[in-house]
């Protein structure tokens, strides 16, 4: 078993080949590059060959040739939870979670910051470069720091507290910025082309995109070697919806399943390009957006990226939904209330827009469904908690503690 | 292979045995209980027997018998992260740290919350509860929502606002109290007698303990079957102190491992019973402690337990060491800034206690060293940064990421 099988890089659009290196997009006609696999060679692999419990499982499926280059914090192999309280109030019969927040960094950037950073190492690289609002960047920066490498992150100047705290914590340079991403991102692209850096945004980067690729193959794992009928992913810009699809792709491929899951789509409803375009069965239409809860999905113009998903939507008859924040916020304390999964609203996306679809009708009853649920729900700020304090007497709290007697317990071995 | 080797409870005081029943102290002098197991039994097992990749693989040494008991969120299998640019700094060449950030609510206490809801399960409770400020009774909500048991869960109301939200959300009852632990607790403790409660307390529950032994499991398999020279644990109650090393004393035991290591317990400089009783050679007195940054550290009393891990660091030639909020917080940015690792203050004691005990040569350079990091940063409550945020213009942006010139990157492969 080599280390890997990329062979190269492919123009998605023209097709034109590249050998394996730096580059974000086709020097003929701009399009996206996507990683090219020695299939026949991963064919021979079965899943029991597989070693380690963190990302670089997936070594051979990874264009990372040196193994001195992987670098990780743990991420990955991260739990895929059957859920069946979930699935009852959904209409479900085999509902799993694949729960993102377990990954070092609390969510599924970890994947892509680990290929990423270990692209950079490779290549020859000693810093990297994100703009980001918080998950990316506090990512990059971690996996930059593990590596050794110096990594200039940019934020703009409102983002939340917390995730300012992770990245000035990990980052070798934390960038705030006035204004907003339009503002920064013409400049950052083009000095991207002038400088030693290696660029780590999610919508180019076909090293970065390929870590996400993972999830996929744990779930083929995780289900004892098969893919569910419905995978929901989030479509922000849609690395994470490309890089799964790619996966399940390759499975089949090497003959490891002769199935590809249904692909669902979940966005915001106040950014749903891809949406709507795949409802209306017209062509993607940029959006302007204002504020969702759910702002890691908060993506009005995917650009190319998001070409490329409606593409996979149409022609492997896949579906999309939205949900509004309301719907949103329900969903995540639905997770949190029926199975103990404490997920923050961007992760919360797919749970509504599942909600949605089969209540409709448009996902059957009785499929399979792997639900991704990209976050935890601790990097997020919370309203205040409006309840009253109790004053701590033996009647104040028996009261409360009484309820117990209602729900039927029985000690069978309490006591002596 | 059984499902459970635990055979019953046994006075950790008196030597007297009970059968395994859900009991809280001993009937006899009150002392503390801990879990026996037929070592017979265990001693057959190989870790190569082990199945599953969440702290159920661990099931022959944990007290649940029937698997149908067995709750999980995917806590467990935490990465054990190799750490030499750490290491150069403290001054060691062989550091590992554990890190417990990525279990499914963000701390070691899921594994502890694991094992006492499947055993609130097997005894036939349908309610769990727990007095918390915090990461505790978040985790217990949310393994008490997993089983569909209902949880009390009491914080005092001037608990941290994401805390607060996240068992707010996973709670079944989340009630708030005015005043602070001492309040409550005596009416608490009394009412837990009386009612079909199965409580939840880090002080007495020795199911609840149990589920934090895997620890030491995973670090010896995880180090290709062998125990580190030295281990380095916090110490509040003591309870992950006294169940890690319950867990390295087993595999001695059952022949796993022919050697202990040298436990080494962590407490912040403003509740340090343990190592101020262990320096001064007398007994362990309780202090009226104030605030320290290390929040889940913060036990000036912590009783029978306090006790326990007194007595094994003096019997077993143990290491006890205190720091300052200050080199906490130091400890917190190093292990962010040479390692990508970013966890609470009360997660990077044992780091910054590491430091200061190697500084002094109490462990020497050469030794193996594991260092327990118990939660993730993401859970924290941090200042606001006081950055200027730039102008996004050329100039401004191209002075910044020009640093990248000096940092010596050597791309091989850029452009074609």
């Amino acid at each position: 078993m080599r280390t890997s099988y990329a062979t190269g890089l492919r123009c998605i659009k023209c097709g034109q080949a590249y050998p394996k290196k730096y580059l974000l997009e086709c020097s003929v006609c701009k399009g996206l590059l996507e990683l090219q696999y020695d299939l026949e060679g991963l064919a021979r692999i079965r899943p029991c060959h597989l070693e380690g419990l963190n990302l670089w499982r997936y070594a051979p499926f990874l264009p990372i040739e040196n193994s001195a280059n992987f670098v990780s914090l743990g991420e990955g192999m991260t739990p895929l939870l059957f859920c069946p309280r979930l699935a009852e109030v959904l209409g479900l019969r085999e509902l799993y979670i694949k729960f993102e927040g377990t990954n070092p960094t609390g969510t599924l950037k970890d994947r892509s910051s680990a290929t990423a950073v270990s692209a950079a190492l490779e290549f020859g690289y000693r810093a990297t470069a994100v703009v980001s609002t918080g998950n990316a960047g506090s990512s990059l920066a971690a996996y930059s720091a593990r590596a050794g490498l110096y990594s200039f992150i940019f934020c703009y100047e409102k983002g939340a507290q917390p995730k300012m705290a992770h990245m000035g914590a990990c980052a070798s340079e934390l960038v705030l910025y006035k204004g907003g991403y339009d503002d920064l991102i013409k400049i950052y692209d083009r000095l991207m082309e002038e400088e030693p850096i290696f660029e780590c945004g999610a919508s180019r980067n076909p090293y970065k995109q390929e870590g996400k690729k993972t999830i996929a193959y744990e779930i083929y794992e995780q289900l004892g070697e098969r893919v569910p009928d419905y995978f929901i992913s989030p479509v922000a810009v849609g690395e994470t919806f490309i890089a799964t699809w790619r996966g399940f792709n390759e499975m089949k491929a090497i003959g490891w399943s002769d199935k590809l899951p249904t692909m669902v789509a979940a966005q915001a409803r106040r950014a749903n390009p891809v949406a709507l375009a795949l409802a209306s069965r017209g062509p993607l239409v940029p959006q302007r957006i204002g504020y969702t809860i759910a702002e890691g999905v908060a993506v009005g113009d995917p650009g190319k990226k998001g070409e490329w998903v409606l593409r996979i939507l149409r022609e492997a008859k896949g579906l999309a939904g939205d949900a509004s924040d309301e719907e949103i916020i329900e969903a995540q304390g639905l997770l949190a209330k029926t199975e103990g999964i404490w997920a923050g609203p961007t992760g919360c996306v797919t749970v509504a827009v599942l909600r949605d679809l089969v209540a409709k009708g448009a996902i059957p009853c009785e499929a399979s469904v792997v639900c991704l649920v990209s976050e935890t729900g601790l990097k997020g700020e919370y309203p205040r908690i409006e309840q009253e304090a109790i004053e701590p007497t033996l009647e104040t709290v028996r009261r409360i503690l009484q309820k117990a007697l209602d729900l039927g317990s029985d000690p069978k071995a309490k006591g002596p």
